[in-house]
């Protein structure tokens, strides 16, 4: 019969909601700074309250703990406000969203995550199961709120919306040809909202 | 005095254009098949009908060269028509984009390129010199064309249309968790063209 290696001592029993947060805040830190890299299960262990055993029950690979440690952090900068005015609250929400990535120690770190996730499987599945399918869903949401209200078309599948407004973020990231700036943010906001196009 | 090493012999005096073209082709199979990884002016050298002298003298990095020559493979088939109607012409380049990422010797090489010049600085200002930015300004040509005909609204930036149209299906490539279609082609062209709120 094998031992599992008692906790540390002198910490006593904590609930483990909040060794949760205390593990992602450390993997949170370590994420910003040494990139995604520089999250291994033993330098969490070592810097977090928790042992080893701890983090291979709870996250399948590290990959997965940096997703969510990412998604934890970054989940108060990015709310999705319901003002009722749609157009209102996708401007602040897209406006945040490139304050985020302009971050020097975020933009960076996460262009080189989902870089490095097109040659890990894991890491890409990390990635889509703990970051980007949720906020997804969470804008999908907002925006399918705004056309059960009459504010946006019926037939628009509000699913693409997401692509043309935070994906076009994610493309002048990865591919750094054009700036990222505050006003790119509005002019997404405005082709999408009125159309570029001058109707016949 | 060092002496350059003759050409191999039987092959005579080639224009160098066609000496280019060769190349191109040849380093388009190697990196179609193998990956960038694949490309290395050892192999190229060995497969293509010029010394790897020639490869340095006319490439800084096996990333710039892999680029060019992606960029030539595809030109054809990426062409934009212009037939005076600008959302027609959006839509046979956007089908026709979609359709390329979409085979299977194609969307993996392109997601990991660009995923390796997230940590690979010549082969980010190889890809942006040799590819993305010279499409983005075929796309920015015809859609600044479109807006001196009164086709598009005047106060659009078309740099922005790029991001919106294309850069969402590199979003769909990179991070697919919803499908890279043609109906997703069809519904950013839709949405990009009338605009999905509804106005007051």
């Amino acid at each position: 019969m094998t031992r599992t290696p008692p906790e540390r001592p002198g910490r006593g029993r904590r609930p483990a909601a909040e060794v949760r947060r205390g593990i992602l805040a450390v993997t949170a830190d370590i994420l910003l700074t040494d990139g995604v890299a520089g999250v291994t299960f033993d330098k969490i262990a070592a810097a977090a309250p928790a042992s080893k055993a701890t983090l291979y029950k709870w996250w399948p690979s590290p990959g997965a703990l940096a997703a969510e440690a990412y998604f934890t952090h970054v989940e108060e900068q990015l709310q999705f406000d319901d003002t009722g005015n749609i157009e209102h609250d996708l401007r602040t929400q897209l406006h945040a969203h490139v304050a985020l990535l302009n971050r020097p120690d975020v933009g960076p770190v996460i262009a080189k995550l989902i870089g490095a996730a097109q040659s890990d499987t894991e890491l890409a599945e990390a990635w889509s199961r703990n970051y980007s399918t949720i906020r997804r869903r969470t804008a999908v949401e907002r925006l399918q709120r705004a056309k059960e209200q009459g504010q946006i078309h019926p037939d628009v599948d509000v699913q693409v919306v997401v692509d043309q407004l935070w994906g076009a973020c994610y493309h002048r990231l990865l591919i750094p040809d054009e700036p990222l700036s505050i006003e790119f943010a509005d002019s997404l906001i405005n082709n999408m909202s009125r159309g570029i196009l001058v109707q016949a």
